[in-house]
């Protein structure tokens, strides 16, 4: 194990985290919390400090293998988490160390939920910096240090796919370095063009910004009581559009940009993501409708609510827990399937399931003419065998996970329908579930216990799992 | 498709049914119920007649390739659920055809739910036949065909696939005939044995037989309303240990009569059975005894529910669906694990569960040391790679049935917990599941649509998924 060069990606990471907070220091200066401003200005600077020491030793060698690369990646989650929860401890927002991790992971992981009870008793600089962590999540902390880093292309190639979700990182440009840039261009672009459709709704620039973070990582902090529920119609259905878009595999973009638009619209995945939301609107707002609802009400709510949990933001304009429970199931199944792949969004994603219906299609038929030999095919071309092997192994990892989590929450005592739902919140980066962690519940009330394995989850989840079981697993250490 | 041997074969299945169908018109006789019995009698001889003459025209060719093995069977478990729901309905006890093919088709897939609201109504003529479906559907009518059709080795081999749980059916003996007689005589030989231990433990002859069918097939069905409650401890260990023992894969019971006790003991799928089962024991009586239960007491009957879960058999001496949270979910856990392959029990399968749990720790390990190459391992030799993909692939399989029919029951309202574990209790061929189809509740509420939708998935369940979903594939049936 090359340990110098984690360490060196550390020093990088610990160095942006303190880049990272001066935003909420100048927010609390304008808003004239001074002491919060105090804290993020000395622990941004000490971080800054910090990481400069530790990246000052160069590495024995640049090459990272992929053990480095899940090690590195895992580290990198978990420093960052430890570190980004000090200011809400040290403000006194929120006193307990456990939840403010609790809480700052759910941030970066872009997952949402929360331990808070009462979100607005918070100080701007730390419900900004509350909002940002989903932002600088979304894309990825190694991603932007890509960028900047001179790593070789191998390398770099086995630090993004570490920390990239869905089952094969495609190379967009030649070179990762571009890729990485590239990818963050198009994030801040959808990210600005939110903010500013925010602000012509007429919706205050504090709320925008931290609006437009929850988005764009698909996270779904809010910053009110009743999250997106009191905004104009106009400015929730600006969020379910950018929700839906932040859900899109970003290729789909780069193709655009480079002006091959037919190969965009073609892309299989993103006309599956889209077409599994269409039917679920319909369906729920069916439901609805036949249940007694207004037909327009209804389908304005169930697009931002189905854009929400799908893209696995988080955020809710009305409780889909008092849904029927056709609609409740219908939403526990998207919180499985999640986003795309290439996307800000979690979940098992859209091109897995792509991957699985294919595999199971190919089988029937190949039972039914056992002498025909086909092969899985996406875009047009045949998937790598080690694709598929390695997205039928998530399906088991996750499925394992999913499990031995499900039966740890439950000897908290609460209900099943509650347990399954927060464990599928969690491991799914979405936020909210059903019951107690329905979206006006939180999860204030777990044991300890539950708490750090909902922590767990939430790192899993975001770096697809394979990174923490590699950080966790004996053999990775052994001399 | 050489449809002339599926007849050839459905017309044994029918002539074999008519012979089923003379112990419970003798049962009839014996208690008494004439109209009962002349019912039975007709019905058999009518079905003796018309299998007779299905199965007089010779077929073309006595070749079975895996998609006509798989129609066959699925059509062969189609017919036999049609006709033997017949008595159910002429008697007048289960007047409703959808409840009684509900029934019967419980029965025969050995799963054990019920519409029945009151089971003790029901004539003895009846109630042998329910408890009699267990017995044969559990080790596979088309499995008794084989002993005396005169087929190709291959084909035979297409057909025992298709029929027998588990994901590799493994030849015992050269000969696919003797091999099904022999898993026959094992089969009578511990059925008879349970029988006569009921027996001496004062049981009536009736109730043994009936319990035994329902151990033997790991069925469940019942002749008391609360099952097996009102049985002394000694019967309730009895039936504990049998289920248990009808459980684990057959194989080993050859091993052992042939002599080869190491090779029968090292088997991993049954060590790890029993692993299992001894951890979740352990596990829930402990949750019972924090709970404030006695500690024998809780002992006896968490033996006796896990063992009956697990094996997928679904008798109940007390309602698990009132233990504490954690002992239920775990309860729904081993209702997904199952029993073993090549047992009478349903479930995804112990060995699958070791197939699965093998793959993710070699991926780990490959992520790990990226250049050694390993190979998934069972009782000491390597796993064929079309083994293994099958195994996959019924992951997917079962996660994609599972989702549409749970999203189909929801269309119910019932709570979600009842319907989760409602699919959960019929695909895996269990019987009962939480809540409104608890151990003390039934099926009997659900629209017509969620019956058959409970009908599929118990047959797929019994057939493992691919014989119904190549049924009804259209391609099948393409000139």
């Amino acid at each position: 194990m090359n340990l110098s060069i984690i360490v060196f990606v550390i020093g990088w990471v610990v160095m942006m985290e303190g880049v990272f907070f001066l935003p909420p220091a100048l927010v609390g200066l304008l808003y004239g919390e001074m002491q919060d401003a105090v804290i993020y200005l000395i622990l941004g600077l000490l971080c800054i400090a910090a990481g400069y020491l530790l990246r000052r030793r160069k590495p024995r060698s640049m090459t990272f293998y992929a053990r480095e690369g899940f090690v590195a990646v895992a580290l990198a989650w978990i420093v960052l988490s430890l570190i980004g929860c000090v200011p809400f401890v040290v403000s006194g927002d929120i006193p307990s160390f456990t939840n403010a991790l609790f809480e700052v992971i759910s941030g970066f992981t872009t997952t949402g939920s929360s331990i808070l009870t009462d979100v607005e008793a918070l100080s701007h600089s730390n419900l900004f910096w509350r909002s940002f962590t989903h932002w600088i999540g979304g894309m990825g902390v190694l991603v932007f240090i890509l960028i900047v880093l001179p790593l070789s292309g191998a390398s770099t190639m086995n630090l993004m796919r570490a920390e990239s979700p869905g089952p094969s990182v495609g190379k967009l440009v030649p070179k990762v370095r571009q890729t990485a840039s590239l990818l963050y261009t198009i994030y801040i672009v959808l990210t600005a063009t939110e903010v500013v459709l925010l602000l012509l709704g007429g919706m205050p620039l504090f709320d925008s910004l931290c609006h437009a973070f929850g988005t764009a990582g698909t996270g779904g902090f809010g910053i009110k009581a009743d999250s997106i529920a009191g905004y104009s119609v106009y400015l929730q259905n600006v969020i379910t559009v950018f929700m839906l878009l932040f859900g899109v595999n970003f290729s789909f973009y780069y193709y655009i940009l480079i002006r091959r638009v037919s190969d965009a619209l073609h892309m299989e995945e993103v006309r599956w993501y889209l077409a599994i939301y269409l039917a679920v609107v319909a369906l729920i707002t069916l439901n609805l409708t036949a249940a007694g609802n207004s037909f327009l009400t209804s389908l304005q709510q169930v697009a931002f609510q189905v854009s929400s949990v799908m893209t696995t933001t988080g955020f809710a304009t009305t409780d889909f827990n008092l849904w029927p429970n056709f609609s409740r199931a219908l939403m526990v199944c998207i919180m499985f399937i999640g986003a795309c792949a290439g996307s800000t969004g979690g979940g098992m994603k859209v091109s897995r399931m792509i991957l699985y219906a294919k595999q199971i299609r190919l089988e029937l038929l190949q039972q039914i003419h056992p002498r025909s030999i086909k092969t899985v095919k996406t875009d047009g071309k045949a998937v790598d065998k080690n694709v598929l092997r390695s997205a039928n192994i998530f399906l088991m990892t996750y499925a394992l996970i999913f499990v031995v989590s499900f039966l740890l929450i439950c000897l908290d005592g609460f209900d099943l329908t509650t347990n399954f739902t927060a464990v599928a919140a969690t491991l799914n980066n979405i936020g909210p579930g059903l019951n107690v962690v329905g979206p006006t519940g939180n999860f204030a009330e777990f044991s300890l216990l539950s708490k750090y394995v909902f922590m767990f989850d939430m790192l899993a989840g975001r770096l697809e799992i394979i990174p923490m079981l590699v950080l966790f697993h004996p053999e990775t250490w052994k001399k």
